[in-house]
């Protein structure tokens, strides 16, 4: 089931795709897509619905983020060898845990803005797992069970304030809309193995990154496990679980996002992305 | 005014202190004491009750977080220069930021518990700020106009995570039961001069933390300005401010904390708090 928000920003309806690919309202059934419909019972009972039945969307609107209320937005560093040698770092023991701003999400084809005088703004496409159930001290085995669905996420990234500016990765990882996710929440039951997801990235038509989840250090059951033994994973809250290589950043010479430019990026089976990158405005 | 969130965790009411120290129910003119009830216009509306006619309310309930529903939970590290030097780092250029889960927080009273197999969780006394208004570039000038009060925060840290286990500092600050914030939220028209404000930090009755918000490296309001420039900061927001010296890992031979310790601790005008160390339980 692919379940999506569309809607100007702040104002989203909750909605689903159908079999035909067109968009149908959900807002007759729940109230959004957060924390208390992403649970297997939850899941399960729209399941049931016939999406034939369900008013159909005219027009083209904007989608926004397809999961609402974010409460934590994690992320995982250098989590393909490949990607942790084009930073010209080691390939972790362990997996690298940081936190990107929930203030950063936004739709999946909403602009992206330069943060003010930024030079080293650069891209990374990457799986994102939604949280379903609270997960606590889980096991590997188990993980995948808490997941809500899945989705593409660009884990936009300013170098400068993340590895020049001191302190933790933070700096560089939240700033104002760099979290386009979506377009669709994929739930679980429609993503036969997360770890065999081809995934790619286009700067102005260009490919950057190929990639896929294949090559993952740690796979998505091992960071669910993980993360869970040092914070409660709660319902609605986001991993994004790092990046192939072909970032901006790895190029010889670097390269970076500029005003102007078009990011393309998609996800085998989770939908595609574009942003205009736009300079910024207060 | 010392705006308060009180019950069983959860279920937790707003309430006020009044002059006399005495607990006034609020649960009749606001929900809670949240993102929406911390604008300079919600909290004007407070200041104009007459405390004397709210409810009294009788015995001596459980006090929760002062903050519903914190967005971002941000923390400024290595904020004292004694303290950098107790953990043998420079004092930072700029400040440094990391993030805590915002799923750690807990009422100022409650336990804390040791993570599975914690060998070296640590204590730190810490002036919260709560945003009231919706902060981005902010200046140094105008950054404490964006706060809606301030609050006692025990940082809660567990440093092998932190600092052992790879990656950024947000592995070792977000474990269950590593924020407790309150009791009070003190309306910023009450903090005459938050860098004056003795705090200190008591381990089974023994003084750890001695310190005064006066010998910040950076004070709150460079702290949001310099925050803001990276991240929109939210109404509910927290930033946590860094710890003075006399934290466990300092301590010649390092001290961390045990199930039956007993951690007291407070801010000069913003009260105290008092947890019971606990073991590990699912």
């Amino acid at each position: 089931m692919k379940l999506v928000r569309y809607g100007n920003p702040g104002k989203e309806k909750p909605g689903l795709i159908d079999d035909n690919g067109q968009l149908r309202d959900l807002s007759g059934v729940i109230k959004d897509i957060g924390p208390d419909q992403l649970g297997d019972a939850a899941i399960a009972k729209l399941r049931k619905l016939k999406a034939d039945k369900l008013p159909l969307v005219k027009g083209k609107p904007r989608y926004g983020s397809p999961v609402a209320n974010v409460g934590k937005f994690i992320a995982i560093g250098l989590n393909f060898a490949d990607h942790a040698a084009e930073s010209g770092l080691p390939v972790p023991k362990e997996p690298v845990v940081f936190m990107k701003a929930t203030t950063c999400i936004q739709g999946p084809n909403d602009p992206v803005m330069l943060p003010k005088g930024s030079v080293k703004s650069d891209w990374e496409v990457e799986l994102g797992v939604v949280i379903g159930t609270r997960a606590r001290y889980v096991s590997q085995k188990d993980a995948l069970n808490y997941v809500a669905g899945y989705c593409t996420i660009n884990d936009v990234s300013e170098r400068e304030y993340q590895i020049e500016r001191g302190g933790t990765w933070d700096k560089g990882k939240g700033c104002d809309t760099f979290g386009p996710l979506g377009p669709w929440l994929v739930t679980r039951d429609d993503v036969a193995n997360p770890q065999k997801l081809a995934m790619w990235l286009d700067l102005n038509g260009k490919r950057m990154q190929t990639g896929n989840t294949k090559t993952m250090v740690f796979g998505v059951a091992k960071i669910i496990s993980y993360v869970s033994q040092f914070m409660t994973l709660m319902p609605g809250d986001v991993i994004t679980t790092g990046t192939p290589p072909g970032v901006g950043m790895g190029m010889k010479p670097p390269l970076f996002l500029k005003k102007g430019d078009v990011i393309t990026l998609g996800i085998e089976g989770l939908g595609e992305q574009r942003q205009d990158v736009v300079g910024f405005k207060l």
